[in-house]
């Protein structure tokens, strides 16, 4: 085929023809991706080595292009929908998921405004308020879809130097001045490092985040925070944002959101809560537990890309002062002037003005599976982190290192007669083994200073057997 | 269908029967998208309306979505893919784009590190170097590919902050200290306001913008940068970067980036060029005049989601220093440390962590057009425009109100014996018009105080009827 002489799309009757077989080659993909190690074998360079250093003069066949795939794609991908992917928070799509972002592709609507498309703008709010109701939020959390955590919190931390109106930041900026104090941003020592890379974008640099203690289950120590409060307004800092986490990356501790925000609340400091991977469980009933003080929150992200079966990227910020947000956000010019407009223009609430018709994807998904059928979901990955702790937990050759509330364990091997040293060189080792296999992904954190293996079981592939492959993988390696 | 018992994603088969269904669907709504009014006829609230309020409990049937799609979201579209949607920057998707798009949620990756999915980055790495060498681009031009133009204009602006590091505003942010003086952003009165809201979210202010006066071509005055960078200098202002535009938004003027770039290089001020839009002409040997001088630009973001027929999206940033970028964006945890690596890891020069399988979309949008196809495409938009610019000229009722470069023309009604405030609002009222018909879409703009008509040919589904077809229609209703 030659395109020279047209100007036109790919014939629909080819779209079609492709598009069955590439529908086809995901599913088979899907339904066959056990055939693939979990972590490819190849070195830096390898891939980029099979592709074509010169870009293409003449048009190519499509279907060479699908083979392809296969040929020089697949050798170096790292299978996220792997069931044996347990590393991270795995992140899996689902076929709801991916249909939706096909149908998303399909219309490619820029929903900046409400006029730009009034169904993602109206979708949107829709699916808002369907998270609302089904994570049991306040009534006036107000929503916004971003792409990822790390957007939503830069967000969240971007309001709250914009909480305060009178220090005129959006108006003078930060450098300069000798009308304005330091401004501080808090979080425990186990929060993600988006915050600190938010608080650094934001210009209040890496001095300007104050990690403070957790207790012996890695939870934020509020009275800790009280005082380092205290202290900085002494020393003429001036506190911005307290950042809880809910589900920290580590250890999936919870921070005593209600303790802290009454800290919060009475400081009149912004609080942002991330629950980005665990607030999903918050679908079900019996972890409502972890959002308790949630309404003292000003802001609060959760990403259905994490564990709710969500095709990357799809991150959910809530907040309570919607109005803040948009103060710190909303400039605009001629020819898309929306500050007379009485309708939703999310342009206003963000940075990016390019916006994917995203929320197409939680339709489907929640449509398709019910919310039942989530919380069922949800609930076994839960039950099956449990069941593995349990085996750790009663085993003489490894020992848990954290609470399971969710998805992931903690935990390490300890070896008799060795010093804590060559424990962790042994952990180290071991990671390295289990990850060479290519038939578990796990990954590592640190916890007091000790090397520590981390599970996830958040795939929507994953299975109870899979959990006990990795568990008898895991024992085989550490005892060679 | 109950998934009330089952922990499973969607089967295989069913997977396969609705995904050819939803591409026979795209395919159905992109072959006859001309059915469609452009622009929908609805008010605010119309179609939440059509949507439940309650979050499903139980599982539904995926068939049931399809034919929501039809009922409850279509009657709401603005429909960017419509052959006379000729609005902002026209941005529309293409068969081998959203094809691509599918097998990237199919992958469901996250590229955000080389491990974590070796293929997303080295893809990522040559299809970087392929684009350098369509748009002809100097070798040392380094780059990522990011979300939205506001995105990579945002990261470079964060560059440049950090581009004098003895300022430590990574270490100390910039609030609260005396050592350092107010910064500056230099950009011209047409630049796009996605570069002031980079600016007021990095903490500089609106007041750290400074606009700089354009020739009667809406082109920034090179004369005029160099004073406003001597005045700042002498009220202790410190000038951090300097954008300038190759395609603005409003008339796609192009900045003279030689003689720009000569001034920023002396002065040592890190030099951004925004090319989003008009970036994609680079394609065309007889349009590289407008990046002369190129090669003195620091970075430069240029946006294949805008013409070039990649569904969104899609923004790429080059930048000669890229260390900086990854000075101002490189933090990490344990569990993703990358220090040591000496692989390429993207999320060490950026906010977003997430990062989805992007780089699929260009590979099968090159390779199927190929380079000469795209070529010939975009050569056929700025000749359609070029035409209606000419139409326009030999048109006693109307004038041409900017030069025409790429695929944007300017253009007002002239109703005799009207004063400037009466011709502004009898334009104001033919837009009005012309967008209610729904058979076209334009978009507006201010140029010298007056109110201007802004027409954009950059659809993959426009043809030369479809113009001829605008033209005829903004005739009839301007007679009206």
């Amino acid at each position: 085929m030659n395109n020279k002489n047209t100007f036109a799309d790919m014939p629909a009757g080819e779209f079609r023809k492709l598009g069955h077989q590439l529908i086809d080659w995901v599913a088979d993909y899907l339904e066959g991706i056990e055939r693939y190690p979990v972590l490819p074998n190849v070195d830096y360079g390898d891939i980029k080595k099979k592709l074509e250093d010169q870009p293409p003069v003449r048009s190519d066949k499509l279907e060479n292009i699908i083979s392809d795939i296969d040929e020089k794609i697949i050798p170096g991908i790292t299978h996220w929908n792997h069931p044996d992917f347990m590393a991270y928070f795995n992140s899996t799509s689902s076929g709801p998921g991916i249909l939706a972002d096909l149908v998303s592709s399909g219309f490619n609507v820029n929903g900046m405004a409400w006029h730009t498309c009034p169904s993602a703008t109206e979708l949107e709010e829709r699916m808002i308020s369907w998270y609302r109701k089904i994570f049991n939020l306040p009534e006036n959390f107000w929503g916004i879809v971003y792409d990822t955590a790390s957007t939503s919190s830069l967000h969240a931390i971007a309001a709250s130097r914009e909480y305060n109106p009178h220090l005129k930041i959006r108006e003078k900026g930060m450098a300069g001045r000798n009308d304005l104090p330091r401004l501080r941003v808090y979080a425990s020592e186990h929060a993600h490092f988006s915050i600190d890379k938010a608080v650094v974008t934001l210009g209040l640099g890496i001095e300007g985040i104050r990690k403070i203690p957790s207790d012996d289950k890695f939870r934020m120590i509020p009275g800790a925070l009280k005082e380092a409060i205290e202290e900085d307004k002494t020393n003429s800092w001036l506190p911005c944002c307290v950042v809880a986490t809910v589900g920290t990356t580590s250890s999936t501790s919870v921070d005593p959101i209600d303790e802290i925000g009454t800290i919060s609340n009475e400081e009149e400091i912004w609080l942002h809560v991330d629950a980005a991977y665990a607030g999903t469980a918050a679908i079900l009933p019996e972890k409502q537990w972890m959002f308790k003080g949630i309404e003292k929150a000003d802001s609060l992200v959760i990403n259905p890309h994490k564990w709710m079966f969500t095709p990357v990227d799809f991150s959910l910020l809530f907040t309570k002062k919607p109005e803040v947000l948009k103060r710190a956000f909303s400039l605009s010019a001629e020819y898309l002037d929306t500050s007379k407009d009485e309708v939703t223009n999310f342009m206003d609430y963000g940075i990016q003005l390019g916006r994917r018709f995203r929320s197409l994807k939680p339709w489907f998904i929640m449509r398709y599976f019910g919310v039942e059928g989530l919380q069922n979901r949800i609930r076994e990955h839960i039950r099956l982190a449990k069941m593995f702790s349990e085996w750790i937990e009663s085993s003489d050759d490894f020992e848990l290192s954290a609470p399971v509330d969710f998805g992931v364990v903690c935990f390490r091997a300890i070896p008799k007669n060795l010093s804590e040293g060559e424990i962790n060189s042994f952990n180290e080792k071991l990671i390295n083994k289990i990850n060479k296999t290519g038939k578990l992904f796990l990954s590592h954190t640190k916890l007091n200073g000790k090397f520590i293996l981390r599970i996830c079981i958040s795939g929507l592939r994953t299975e109870e057997e899979h959990v006990k492959n990795a568990w008898k993988l895991i024992n085989e390696l550490s005892k060679e």
